[in-house]
């Protein structure tokens, strides 16, 4: 079975079916069609076997949320997904695996109207590299750098699931349902990012943590803001967790969420729920944007806490 | 020293600047511009530490063949670079190997008018993800599939250095300074594929041996080839070595030659020096298609000669 047999039998064909895809895997370049009055956003990612996924996440759970890390950069941006090209290390040929990373890539790539047009087959440790490629209509990306004080600042779904789940993991503890989803199958905000385009001032998507992630979005933008720790929107076990150690780092500074945080111009404060139900998904105020640098959270009594990371860093 | 501080300190204004870029490496998506009337190529290409490329291969050196395995393949295709991502693997923050890696490929993106539009670090073993992006005018593109019987087998510059030079270095023995450049900065064909586009029936890239990458042309275009050996464009080393050993393996089977293998219609046999003169490369006549299928190869007295292998293969 040679490199470009494994290419063939498993990673052509995978996908939606699109007509702006000229020529698909299996030549030196893909060939595509970006649309007139469109712009393309592209975003490059890299999970690393036993760093961005654990040994025994099966394969096609890890299929899956290689897509979805891009497409969740692509939505940030507020891009419509077209194309994707993936350059995959195995260690060696494992049909089996390959079959399965496979079924789990294309079962996200045809819910979200993505084409796999490029695939890359190597031999080394196991490492997953997507492209993602997308459409904007022309200026009217989703950027970190537009919030301006008296933003609000909102985040979509809820925060720290991924952590926790893999907080019990790591303690050999079992996990449920829906923390396995939120770990292995993340959603990308794809459809938030859309509605947001020309209404939301500044977006990121959350893979590091907020403290991180937003912290991204004040540096760009030259501001800073102030967060309401009662607001952050949390799954039952993570409030609990959170109640347990007094620690708030759960759903300020654990990686993985792929939520959307984003700032809102005051005036469109009381379209929340109308942008919530365009987008199909929750979405919380949780603080505001002001002009004093730096990030302060604030508790349910006025008392500020103090994070004690950055969030997830993988040279820190 | 962080993932964001490495990406901003290294990987940030890398290659040409093109007013084509809209959002440069530091959002989530890099946003782009695509020229009217003319389609998008795209390649993702995986180099591994230990596969691709030897451990004490200068950093330098692996950031320019990163880059000139993708421009590479834009060649075949007849594309225009304009743009890269890079997603980087390091074992460790390495800032001096960063820095000089970012030096061999701007120096290549400069010269190439690429722009380096997204970056990605993580931390793992030791592996580089170059996508590249160029420009085709629509319908124009080189493809693998247009070989037809009658028409002229031709490549580009020699065959065999990078293998020979592997090949010493196995060893332990020293080689000079033309197989070094050979290996370490093969020339993409850039130049060569623009030129051919709309002369050409079919084109590929010489990265895993004639052998191998001819047998893609045959097999896309439903036909077979006779090449003459005693054509074959060689370094008089290994025109030595061929002769020591009796073996043609080495210009026909070992990779990283990334030269242009391509096929031309008999009416443009008398065009070959004109189109040379163009690319700025020697291009050689090395034998015909025919409609038998397969690969064979006829020694200079006309008696068959039968290859072992079947070029580069990671899982062979």
């Amino acid at each position: 079975m040679s490199e470009f047999d494994l290419i063939r039998n498993h990673l052509t064909g995978l996908g939606a079916v699109r007509d702006d895809v000229i020529i698909d895997v299996g030549d030196d370049c893909a060939l595509l069609d970006v649309p007139k009055d469109r712009q393309l956003a592209v975003s490059i990612d890299t999970l690393v076997g036993g760093v961005h996924f654990l040994a025994d996440c099966s394969p096609e759970s890890v299929g899956y949320k290689a897509l979805a890390v891009g497409l969740s950069d692509l939505a940030a941006a507020g891009a419509e997904p077209a194309w994707a090209t993936l350059a995959l290390t195995l260690p060696q040929a494992d049909e089996a695996w390959l079959e399965a990373f496979a079924r789990g890539f294309a079962a996200l790539a045809s819910e979200q109207d993505v084409r796999l047009v490029g695939g890359d087959i190597t031999r080394g440790p196991l490492s997953i590299t997507v492209q993602v490629h997308g459409f904007v209509p022309v200026d009217h990306a989703l950027r970190r750098g537009g919030a301006k004080p008296g933003d609000l600042v909102c985040v979509s779904g809820a925060l720290g699931d991924a952590g926790l789940a893999l907080a019990h993991l790591g303690r050999g503890e079992p996990i449920d349902g829906y923390l396995r989803r939120r770990l292995e199958r993340p959603t990308p905000r794809v459809a938030l990012g859309e509605v947001l385009r020309g209404v939301a001032t500044s977006a990121i998507d959350l893979s590091d943590g907020l403290l991180s992630d937003l912290g991204h979005i004040l540096g760009a933008s030259g501001c800073g803001a102030r967060i309401e720790l009662d607001r952050l929107p949390l799954a039952d076990q993570v409030a609990g967790a959170v109640a347990a150690s007094g620690d708030w780092s759960l759903p300020l500074a654990s990686g993985d969420d792929y939520e959307l945080c984003f700032t809102l111009a005051p005036c469109h404060a009381g379209e929340l729920a109308i942008l919530s139900a365009a987008a199909g998904c929750p979405l919380t105020r949780i603080g505001e944007i002001d002009s004093q640098p730096g990030l302060r959270f604030v508790l349910a009594d006025g008392r500020p806490w103090q994070a004690a990371g950055t969030g997830y860093d993988h040279f820190g």
